[in-house]
């Protein structure tokens, strides 16, 4: 059965990306049109779109951007290709983590390469491609969620951190993907959502989508977690990921690792739902993902307020890594991976047309 | 050696209670007077003042403040022991988790019964035993310190949960009662302080007294704790304890049962420190001690603004309880309880005049 959600992150309208802006979420639900290439990086980089599926897509998006403005300033075919190489290249590192963003972009470097179209014709391909990246996406989710909900106990409460919902990716989510698959078969599921300091992406994004979809939301802050799973409050947790490594290590928002300790602690199943493109190959463990360093700010102040003294030492990772070892399961559209994922992860590559 | 801080929390003036106001931290640091019982029972609850310590002793101030006003309208000795009875009773009941509160209130209630004086004699006694318990304290939590800083090894990254500091005792804290006496042997010692959703006790107050002493605070989110441990970045947890019951089961500020499976995961000590006035040896486990639920707009709320959807679930639990079995020692001003709790907290007691 299919859950309807009435939400749509990202979308290519005629010749520029339209976008929830997600910094104004619970106040506002507001759309952004997005019409440069520099404008994709900025929106990326200050988290108007964020979620590693949905920043795939905003970097897919981007790169036809700069493909419409250098069609403008172009005539010769070589010059306008190499210059558009260079612009994806960059709209890669508009952020370091979620890997997915480096996939789209090169999904559509690939494009540009071989494509033997002349420029208005690469144009159209990038355009082409985006769209069908950006509707595999809503796909690829709901084969997640489906795969998900086979392991949702009847009547389950499952904790999730930060969002990996349908405003993390184009729609319908990965993590709330699951919730929302569940939750068409037995609408007697329930959500935990951590608050997720300190850009509350679970306060400000996991309870706004969940309420706007009608599932029930319980909002609690990210310390309690292991006194709601010693009461037998919770059954399962099920979180989304930025970069998976080979060996299934997995970078998430930070605060993820704590929650797959208590979960190990407690013997609560703990998943991560993510596409194959989440999942870099060419890494073998989650030392070799990078983490990003964010805004002192983000630590400090909140709703532009300072909550704590002035001239303290603050540190911001983005990201942290929860190892394999505390990880039950990968649900992806191939099905749920299972430890060891060395070869479980490898056998979905090889199967995979990715 | 000795940390002189700049701190006083709680102390007793003429007639009144003269106390920190926790709320306006860390934007301002003033004082107010509390001049009536019924005052100091809305401080507390309102955590005007907060802190397991701090309240017992306001708890006292509040007793004598009811003494004054029952001394200026009863003449007769009996009915005024009975009303003021009734009135400490009351003052118990201000906030249901911190033992110290009760056990303040309840020394007392002993001076009030054992008491062969007048009503103007009884209202000088119960002074003289608030101001005897305030001054306890800060000798008390020195004595922790100097325990504590025992165990700190050379060069320590402390992390620490809320704030068992000097703002949360009358003066020189439990956990940074360790901390200062750590650092006035070794000024490379450092605290990692955790946010502490939703008070942000961490943010506002810890980051706050320790600027203002002149040590190293590093702040961060409640999730991040343990990817600082697994980075080797933490050495030890120090945290405060408003209730330890007979078997070393610790309640304390939500968020520090989570921090104690991570520090269990990576092999940290944790441990906790707290006069044996917190320690309730009525109660056999941690399963009996009351867990006050607050206000779900602490949860909700940051500074007055909404930071999640309107209409969404919350459970505010102000307390967790962490399991003796994650527990390295408890750090007491008879010296640092060990395995078996039971037993060592027994023999603490035996030999104590409490």
């Amino acid at each position: 059965m299919e859950f309807k959600s009435k939400i749509k992150t990202i979308e290519w309208i005629d010749n520029y990306s339209r976008m929830v802006d997600q910094t104004v979420i619970p106040y506002e639900y507001k759309f952004i049109n997005i019409t440069s290439g520099e404008e994709m990086f900025h929106a990326i980089r200050d988290m108007i779109v964020r979620g590693a599926p949905a920043i795939g897509i905003a970097g897919a998006h981007g790169i036809v951007l700069f493909a419409q403005e250098g069609a403008d300033k172009y005539t010769n075919r070589d010059e306008f290709v190499k210059w558009l190489i260079d612009k994806a290249e960059y709209m890669k590192t508009s952020r370091p983590t979620a890997v997915n963003l480096m996939w789209a972009c090169q999904k559509q470097i690939d494009v540009i390469k071989n494509s033997q179209a002349d420029i208005k014709g690469i144009v159209e391909e990038l355009k082409e491609n985006a769209i069908k990246l950006e509707n595999e996406d809503i796909e690829i989710n709901k084969k997640i969620g489906d795969y998900g909900a086979e392991v949702v106990p009847k009547g389950a409460t499952i904790l999730t951190h930060c969002n990996a919902g349908a405003l993390a990716t184009v729609g319908y989510g990965t993590a709330l993907g699951v919730v929302r698959s569940a939750f068409a078969k037995d609408n007697t599921i329930k959500v935990f959502a951590d608050e997720t300091r300190p850009r509350q992406q679970g306060a400000r994004i996991t309870t706004f989508e969940l309420a706007m979809d009608g599932i029930p939301v319980t909002l609690i802050t990210d310390g309690m977690c292991s006194y709601f799973m010693k009461k037998g409050m919770i059954d399962m947790v099920v979180v989304g990921a930025d970069r998976i490594a080979a060996n299934g290590d997995t970078a998430n928002k930070i605060g993820t690792y704590t929650v797959a300790i208590a979960a190990k602690y407690h013997n609560i199943p703990f998943y991560i739902a993510a596409p194959l493109s989440t999942i870099d190959i060419s890494i073998k463990t989650g030392d070799e993902i990078p983490i990003e360093e964010r805004s002192h700010e983000e630590v400090t102040h909140i709703n532009g307020k300072r909550i704590c003294a002035e001239g303290i030492n603050v540190i911001n990772p983005g990201f942290d890594v929860t190892p394999h070892e505390l990880i039950a399961g990968i649900i992806t559209e191939k099905g749920i991976l299972r430890p060891d994922y060395n070869k479980s992860i490898a056998e979905a590559f090889s199967t995979s047309k990715l």
